[in-house]
C-alpha cells in the first residue's frame, strides 16, 4: 500500500491546498495530511483548531487522515512507514524552496522520495499568509478558503476583536 | 480622467521611487502618490515624516497627489475612484510577488488594473532597506536617494545616535 | 491623446493577446495592434491574414487601429507619433526578455515608455506556438483562440494537408 | 491500477533519465517509457535504435513497457488508459517549460495528472543536448550515460566520421 | 599581491563554506574569511565562537586569515587594502540577492571588485539555517558541517537543553 | 604565474564583454580572449576579422592574448595549461546556462575553475544578437559597441546590402 503525506502548516486551509489534497488523493491509496507544529511562528488558528477543520471536511472519509507532528518531517515519515512526501509548487520562489527542501531530505533519508504537483493556475496566487490580511482588513475570502473556514476565521477575528 | 496610484512604503523615498513617479504620471491624468501604513513593520521615518518628504520634492505640482492609507489598498482605490495601480518592478523577486498581489487585487476587484513598469538598471539594485542598512553606518547616499531625502535621514539618524 | 502599442507576431491571435488588448484599451485613448514582419520566421498566417484577423475581431471600433511594420520597433513609434509600448508578461522568461528589450527600446529612444501588464493566470499558459502544435495535431483549441481563428486554423491546415 | 508515463526524446537516454526512471517506478504500479516522435528535430539516434537502448537496459523487468507515439500527448494517454505523467525537472527554465505544458494538458484532458520530480543535484546538469554536443568532441561521457549508450554513440559517430 | 575576502556569518561554518574557501584559495595570494558581526541576527555561536571554528580548521596555513568586522563591507576592504570580494552562489534566490549587493558596493566602491563562484551541487542546498534547524531536532549532520562543527554544536545543544 | 580564459564567440565585441575583459583583467596575471569557432552558427564577421577587432582594440597590451579555439573549452585550457575559465553573468538566464555549463565542465575537468562577474547594470541588456538585430535595420550602436566596431558593422552591412 502506498501511503503518502501532504505536510504544511495549513493556518489556515486554503482553496490551494484542497487542490492539492484532492489530485494527492489519486496518486497514493492513503493520504496522510499532516500539520507541522512550528514552535516560532505565531498561528492564526491552534493545532488543534486546525487539525477540527481539516477533519471536518473529510470527515467521511476512510482514505485520508489528519494528524499534527513536531520535528523532522522524514522522521515522522521513518516512524510512520510512509515513503512519499507530496508538495505544491506555485511558483519559481516555491520552486527553490522546495528542492532545497527536497535535496536536504533526501540526504537524511535517500529511501524517501518527494513528489512535486503544479498548483492550478486558478489557485497560484493563493497563500495562507495573504489570507490571514485580508481577513484581517475584513475582506472578501469567497474564492480563496472554503466556506468552513471562513466562518471560523469570522468567529476567530470577532474574538479578537471584542 | 485617469486617476492612477503608486503605493509604497517609502521609508525613505529612493531614487528608485522617484524614477517610477516621473514614469507614471505621463501614463495617468492625476497620479495618487499613496503611503500604505503598515501596522507590523518598525519604519526610519514616520507617515507624517514620509507624507512631508515627498510634498517637499512635488511642493508645485497639481497634478500629483500624497497621501496615506490603511487597510487593503483596492478597497481604498474603490473608495477614491481610482482605476490603475502602479507598481515598478527591479528583477524576479519582486515580480513574482507583484504578479501574486495583481492575481488577488484582481479577484478582489476586477475593475482595477495593475501596470508595471521597469526600473532603470541604474536604480535596479536600489532598496528602501539597504539605503537604512547603508545610513545606519554612516556610508554614503548620493546617487541612492534625493538631497532632501540625506538631510532628513543625517537629522534622524544624529537624533538617535545622540 | 494618449496612443499606446501593442506590438507582436499574433500568429495566430489567442486568448491571450485578447486579454491584452481589452485591458489595454482603458490605459490609452487609442490603441494601435502592430504586426510585426518578422524576415526569419516561417509563418503560419501571411500579415495580411492576420491584419484581417484582428481587423475582423475589432471591426465596428473606432479607437483601435490594426498595422503591421518592419523594422525597428521605436523607429515605427517616433514615426508615428507613439509614445507608450504595452507588452504582456506570463512568467520569468517573458519578463527576463521584455526587461532586455525595455532597456534597449530606453536606449534608442528614451521619449517612448514601455508598460507591463500580466496576463491573467488563465491565459498564462497560451501561446501562439503551443497553438500552432495542438492545431498541427488536430487538437481541441477551444479556449484557447477565439472562434473566428478556430475556423482560419482549420481552413489553413485543410488546404495544408489536401 | 496505476499506469504513469514518462515521456521524453531520450535522444540519447541519460544518466539523468535513468534516475527518473528509478525513481517513477515507485509511484506506478506500471510504468511506460514514451519515445515522443519528434517531426522537426534532426535526431543522433532513430527512434527505433532509441527504443532499442532503452529495451536492453530494462530488458528483464516486466512492469517497465518501452513505446513511441507521436501526436499529442495526452490523446496518446487517453488512447492507452494512462493517468499519469511523469516529468523530471533540474531548474527554473525546466520548471516553467513544464508548467506550461502541464497547463496546456489540463485544458486538453483535466483527468490526466502531471507529476513532477526533482532530478537529483548530481544529475541536475545532465541533459542529452550537451551529451550530443561532448560527443562530437570526443569527449569523456563516463558518469553521464550509460556503458551501453557510450558503444552507441561511439559507433554512431564512428560510422558517421567515415 | 592578490587578496580576497570570503564574508559571511558562518553561523556556523558548513561544507558548502568550505568548498567556496578551498576554491577561492586558487584565486587569491591571500584569503581573508571575514565574520560579520550582525546587530540583529540572534546567532547560535558567538563572534569568537565562529573566529575559534574557522580557525582550528586552517590553523597550520599562513595564506589564509580569519577576522570579524562590523559596519559596510567595503569600508571593512578600503582599511585593509582588498580588493576582491568573493561570494557563492547556490540558485537563484541568491543570485539576485547577491547582484543586488554588488551593484551597491560597485557604487560606494567602484575599485573594489565582486568575485562568484557557483557551490558544487553536492553542496548548493546546505545552508547555516537548515544546520541549526536539524541540530534543533538532533538530526544527522554528517555530510552538512565537518566534524568539529558537529561536536561544537553537539555541546551548544547539551548545554542549551540542560 | 595565473592565467585566466575568457571564451565567448564575439560577434561582435560589444561594450558588456569589454566590460568583462577589463575586470577579468585584475583577477589574472594573464587573460587570454578565446573566440570559439562553433559549426553550426553562421556568424556575422569570420573568426579573422573578430580576432582583428579585439586585437586593435588590445593592440599595446602584452598581457592579452586573442586566441580561436574549436572543440571542447576545457580540452583547450588543458593544452594551454588555463586553469581559470572567466563568465560574465547578465540575468537569470545566462545564469542557469552557465550553472550547467560550469558543472559539465567540473565533471570533464575538476582541476579547471570557472570564476563569474556580473555584467555592470548598464550593460546588462547588451547582446550580439541584439547588436546584430539593430544593426540588421541600420539603427544607433553608439552606447553598445566600441567605436571600431560600428566601423567595421557599417562596412559589413554596405557590403551585404551592395
Amino acid at each position: 500500500m502506498r501511503i503518502g503525506i501532504y505536510p504544511g502548516s495549513f493556518d489556515p486551509l486554503t482553496n490551494g491546498h484542497l487542490d492539492i489534497i484532492e489530485r494527492s488523493r489519486g496518486i497514493c491509496d492513503r493520504l496522510v495530511v499532516a500539520i507541522a507544529i512550528n514552535r516560532e511562528k505565531q498561528p492564526l488558528f491552534t493545532v488543534d483548531e486546525r487539525l477540527e477543520i481539516i477533519n471536518h471536511i473529510y470527515k467521511d472519509d476512510s482514505s485520508l487522515e489528519v494528524v499534527s507532528f513536531s520535528g523532522l518531517l522524514v522522521e515522522f515519515c521513518k516512524s510512520q512507514g510512509i515513503h512519499y512526501i507530496i508538495r505544491g509548487v506555485r511558483n519559481i520562489t516555491d520552486f527553490e524552496y522546495e528542492m532545497t527542501n527536497a535535496s536536504v531530505n533526501n540526504k537524511l533519508a535517500p529511501e524517501i522520495e518527494t513528489i512535486f504537483l503544479m498548483t492550478k493556475g486558478e489557485y497560484a496566487f493563493i497563500s495562507s499568509k495573504m489570507v490571514k490580511e485580508i481577513a484581517s482588513y475584513n475582506g472578501d475570502l469567497t474564492s480563496l478558503v472554503p466556506q468552513f473556514v471562513i466562518q471560523k476565521i469570522q468567529n476567530k477575528y470577532s474574538s479578537i476583536r471584542r
